[in-house]
């Protein structure tokens, strides 16, 4: 699903030639990697010349920053929107797992940038995107602790497993095709599901009795 | 962990320049990206002339598709050794899984290559690989169907289901570091656990998953 200059994930970018630029590097750097894409190319995919790039972007690094800021942002907002709805925990992994699933889908050519260009940024630029994720996962690993007290989660390894659901969801950005008969939504289903089951134990449902004192 | 000229990987790539260029050809496209890399830094990683390059390959494109085809051959090799290894459907499944995200830690930088640039090969050679990689799929979807005849197994979309299995295994290389303190055998082992979990009913008896010995 090619992104639109009218999607509001970019309607937020003023003034109009700064949010053709974003576009524009986004499809660049996604299809041609960060480092093939000259200043060059992004003007003239911006329709604009090299010189007004620089008006709003300091860099072609800079540019890359502010993509991989949106996209973490934008990323961040869809998990979070799955935790608000309840509290909980099962549905609000399974709810949040969905999110995150559909915006990889959905956000396919900004999400291969966000996940696959993060080491083309400076480390100082890095550190901050890496407090972020860091963000992510704590919530994640929050919210399996809480259902690991109370018995209904059974996971050894809490930080393991968060990993392994977010690959679940990340990796959607580089397999899907916007051609399969897959809906994202469905996709996001699934997931959700299989979250709960990599962290719920075989044999836990229903609930052991507990055993006579 | 970097690639060796002399890792067991290569030592059937002849000549000894052949390899080299090859090697090089890892490095820069997992780094650079296919399309950033010229021919006349692929020469000087590799420490020879431009022109000696097209002595063993004929075009970057023809280098990149026989790093990919190598690569798929390799991940397939430690796919199958799984199945390989007993012919109970779970035993088999984590098995395949153990080892296959063992070889997408310890090859990283060949892995991203393989998963990252497939859409840079022209349309034919991709279908190649394509054929390559519905029978990882196919292996998979089998082994789970059986389990799904004896009533082990409680997995109502099978192809979904094995394409988050392989998301888990391949994300691996976006995101493993060889400076964490887990080893490729330790997440491997885990994710072969996982796999189980996500075929598994919650309701269900553990699957016997050890390997005999």
């Amino acid at each position: 699903m090619a992104l639109q200059l009218t999607d509001p994930l970019l309607t937020g970018i003023r003034p109009t030639a700064a949010r053709k630029l974003l576009l524009a590097g986004i499809e660049a750097f996604a299809t041609l990697g960060y480092h093939a894409t000259t200043t060059r190319e992004l003007a003239a995919r911006a329709g604009m010349s090299p010189a007004a790039l620089y008006v709003h972007y300091a860099s072609k690094t800079e540019l890359l920053e502010a993509i991989i800021k949106l996209g973490h942002q934008s990323a961040l907002d869809a998990f979070q929107r799955g935790f608000a709805e309840t509290t909980d925990p099962a549905a609000r992994i399974a709810s949040a797992v969905r999110g995150f699933t559909v915006w990889h889908a959905r956000n396919q050519t900004l999400a291969r940038v966000v996940q696959y260009e993060l080491e083309s940024l400076p480390r100082k630029q890095r550190r901050e995107i890496g407090a972020l994720r860091t963000h992510f996962e704590t919530m994640l690993c929050t919210e399996i602790e809480q259902g690991r007290k109370t018995g209904e989660f059974a996971v050894d390894d809490v930080a393991g497993t968060a990993t392994a659901i977010f690959s679940l969801c990340i990796d959607v950005a580089r397999w899907y095709s916007p051609r399969t008969n897959q809906t994202p939504e469905a996709i996001g289903e699934l997931y959700g599901q299989l979250a709960l089951r990599m962290i719920t134990a075989p044999g836990s449902e229903p609930p052991p009795a507990a055993p006579p004192s």
